[in-house]
């Protein structure tokens, strides 16, 4: 872990005063893998699936509506085009996804905050999207900006968050086609971890780079400094709207995050083979458009799928299909050669209860073994997506921590070993007072620093509080003593004014 | 899964009448792994750790005191010894491990309810142990036989828990050198699942074989019929009490664990490949024994670790350290041929809350990947072991259906393709009516009998429950529904009529 925080550019003396009065950031680097990945399938079942993907490319085809541009670009590059149906020939969609970068630097503000995405890296990033919050009084209603900033504030404060995210929650005071601005804005100005960009518009996309230009100055340009998140629309249709906002950023050379977002069995068939099928061809399909509006630009393979309960037509989260699907997409995108992204706390729970915990954990610990490289509702994520709580985003950033232990993998040094400390101690002793454990207790053990390990009659008489109240509390300290990462005050008024100058021309809009 | 009840030997009218009004109980099979195993030491890292250990076993020893019969045992076997300390010189322990079988039948009441224990098999067992029950007054207080019985009817209501265990709770109404009576009484007649047999005093083990040769006949020499858990007293140290259990079981041809049982940092050094070194060393150790016992006796090899806090010295679960300890000990079991047993749903919560579901879901996954083939503590447990929770058990219960669907694999057929459905549904479709759904909606996905699926409004509207809330209502109808297995009522008679006498035959003991 690298601790300590420290701005790009020398700041004044208000500067210095809360440099003072800061609490000190901790910030764990990205997760690098030192442990295997989990091969659910094997090689014939790969190949069976990479073979019936191609068929279902050139057979069926995948739809770019509305996009002439794009169904040009698949023309050129020798598809087949029927209306807004391309049919990719088999093997082209694979030749011309090779070349988009296996791995690539997301560059923040503060340049200790850079992560590598790809290769045997792990990015942890916050939920993204829910309309609702669950506040600290349990009170489920519509999210606000200041919920919104609220969200990155405790993001900036987690050890074990490397990246905050985008919409960590919908802004619904502020009018849709204006939000974009204000989310962006507090990214920028209330933390310095790496973010994502709008996708809701190309308009948006192309203001997200243009405040980007302003941060990041000519650098914004060349090397990505957002990673955004580009759906597909489940099955088979790449609609113009994603498309656009993906155009705009791969030819500033930003990253997208390719998605297949998939509820199996209203999305997808009913099967995890005949779904990871599906996710194979929609990723192929979007990663080579990508690739053929700007090649080399950085992507990422996604895979956003869960399952339905066929009972009631809910969505599920946390449950055996979903991890046997995230352990396929990933294996097919390393075959690919590209970084791969799923989601991370997930859970249908309405309450951060036993059924989250759960839920949480069978999706982390799955995309921990499964090779995910870039984990997006890593934290915060309540019902399904629709609610982002803010206890539940502390409660599974402490979990974050667990992975980053079980990624560094088993030391075998000779300290590793601690055959000294077994000669030492022998049969019947015991280890706390030897040499191996003084040299080594403190960074032995991963620790918590929210679940409660006290006695159970000092936690009682403690008011005996569960995880959701040791969790409430944990946020209100957080945000009492936040205070946010120095920035050049002109950079920060030249950011205000672009938010001001492009809110004022256009009307608000509300759908 | 294979469902219905059946008593080994036609009953009469009221066997009759109990089968008519009796619920349909499920249960499903042990569970057969159709996935890898997960491998986090390298080959390197593990010959290491096997060097280590015999290291271990040569230089240090291990200490069998108060035993002098084992002492010669060892003596004959060629160890060198010094005092009760026992000096195995290198490979000895390992060849004498040879002769335990790699898998075994243990044998249950209903032969439908028998498990096999080693392979690929996974046996799902409840918690062990606890002097406390938390009842769903919310009441934490010591347990009872009472208190026992209801997690009898519980394991044998469960449909994935495929075995009742041993000490679910510990009786402290009943005295200590006459608990172990009950307890087996319970398990033969308030189930037809398998059962582990008492540890406590060699004479309680020879009581739990003499009681299964009532239930099972002449067959109960001849097969393992119980499992039962003889700790070692890490570090190194094998107690007489505990041996001279395995020693009765073994001569019977009854199974063993045979388990370290670490706090590391406490019991074992603060390191992974230290503890995982001090753990084979002491398995090797014990197993070797069981087979210098009687060789061929079956024995699992145990692991039972978790980490402790620093700062409180309470112990610590659901910790990425425990999941490494648990990989690689599954890697050294495999590497012996032996089947591997470890903890199942692990926490130190004090409640049934979002804590108790992330450590448990971190401990059953990595229990999954890391192929034990004997889960202990599978459901129940609660606040670190000491406590026995009902709700608990419910929902831990409920989330080890997610781990026979995982262990499934992914279905490759034809059907599991299901590239018909995603030719008939095609570019923008949905999946819900197609033929293939259709066909296997009811089997695709898994899913909970327990958690709320329910849209919010609804869940809101009938009270807004958590899952602890849900996991108690449960509980009380499943004991509302219990019916007792059908038993020859002659047999009944003849294991109340042991227990009678048993208990007659000596004062009540309380320590």
């Amino acid at each position: 872990m690298r601790e300590g925080r420290r701005g790009r550019r020398g700041g004044g003396g208000a500067a210095r005063r809360a440099e003072r009065s800061a609490p000190r950031i901790e910030a764990a680097r990205y997760i690098t893998r030192n442990i295997p990945d989990f091969e659910i399938l094997t090689s014939e079942a790969l190949e069976i699936i990479e073979a019936n993907a191609e068929t279902v490319l050139e057979e069926i085809g995948v739809t770019f509506g509305d996009n002439p541009g794009a169904l040009e670009r698949w023309r050129q590059a020798g598809a087949d085009l029927r209306g807004d149906r391309v049919h990719i020939p088999r093997g082209l969609a694979r030749t011309l996804c090779a070349t988009a970068p296996s791995q690539f630097t997301q560059h923040a503000r503060n340049p200790e905050r850079n992560v590598e995405i790809g290769g045997r890296n792990l990015v942890l990033a916050p939920v993204y999207g829910p309309p609702f919050v669950r506040d600290l009084d349990g009170v489920r209603r519509y999210a606000t900006i200041e919920d919104f900033r609220t969200f990155v504030k405790l993001g900036y404060l987690s050890k074990w968050v490397h990246h905050s995210g985008g919409t960590l929650c919908e802004p619904t005071d502020v009018a849709v086609n204006k939000r974009h601005l204000d989310m962006l804005l507090a990214h920028m100005t209330l933390s310095d971890k790496p973010f994502m960009g709008a996708v809701t518009e190309p308009s948006r996309a192309r203001d997200s780079v243009e405040m980007c230009e302003i941060l990041f100055g000519e650098a914004a340009r060349q090397a990505p400094h957002m990673t955004s998140l580009i759906n597909i629309n489940s099955p088979l249709t790449f609609d113009a709207v994603m498309m656009g906002a993906l155009e705009v950023y791969a030819e500033a050379m930003q990253a997208c995050i390719i998605s297949p977002f998939i509820v199996g069995g209203a999305m997808a068939p009913v099967s995890v083979a005949g779904t990871l099928t599906q996710v194979l061809a929609e990723a192929l399909a979007g990663i080579a458009y990508s690739q053929l509006v700007r090649p080399g630009a950085p992507v990422i393979f996604g895979a956003f799928v869960t399952s339905i309960d066929m009972n009631s037509g809910a969505p599920t989260f946390g449950t055996p299909e979903a991890s046997k699907i995230l352990w396929g997409a990933g294996q097919l995108a390393r075959r690919l050669g590209l970084p791969f992204r799923s989601g991370g706390g997930l859970t249908g729970a309405k309450l951060p209860d036993a059924q989250a915990g759960y839920e949480t954990a069978n999706t982390l610990n799955a995309a921990l073994t499964g090779g995910v490289n870039f984990m997006l509702h890593a934290c915060g994520w309540l019902e399904g997506g629709l609610v982002a709580s803010f206890e539940k985003f502390v409660m599974d950033a402490d979990q974050l921590g667990v992975l980053h232990s079980m990624a560094a993998g088993v030391d075998v040094s000779e300290n590793g070993q601690a055959m000294d400390a077994i000669r030492e101690v022998g049969p019947g002793g015991h280890y706390l007072g030897c040499a191996h454990t003084q040299a080594n207790f403190k960074e032995a053990f991963w620790r918590s620093n929210l679940l409660d390990y006290r006695p159970y009659e000092t936690w009682a008489d403690d008011g005996a509080p569960d995880t959701q109240m040791l969790a409430a509390n944990r946020v209100r300290k957080m945000l009492d003593e936040y205070v946010a990462p120095e920035i050049d005050p002109s950079v920060a008024e030249a950011l205000a004014d672009y938010v001001a100058r492009r809110k004022a021309a256009e009307p608000d809009a509300f759908a």
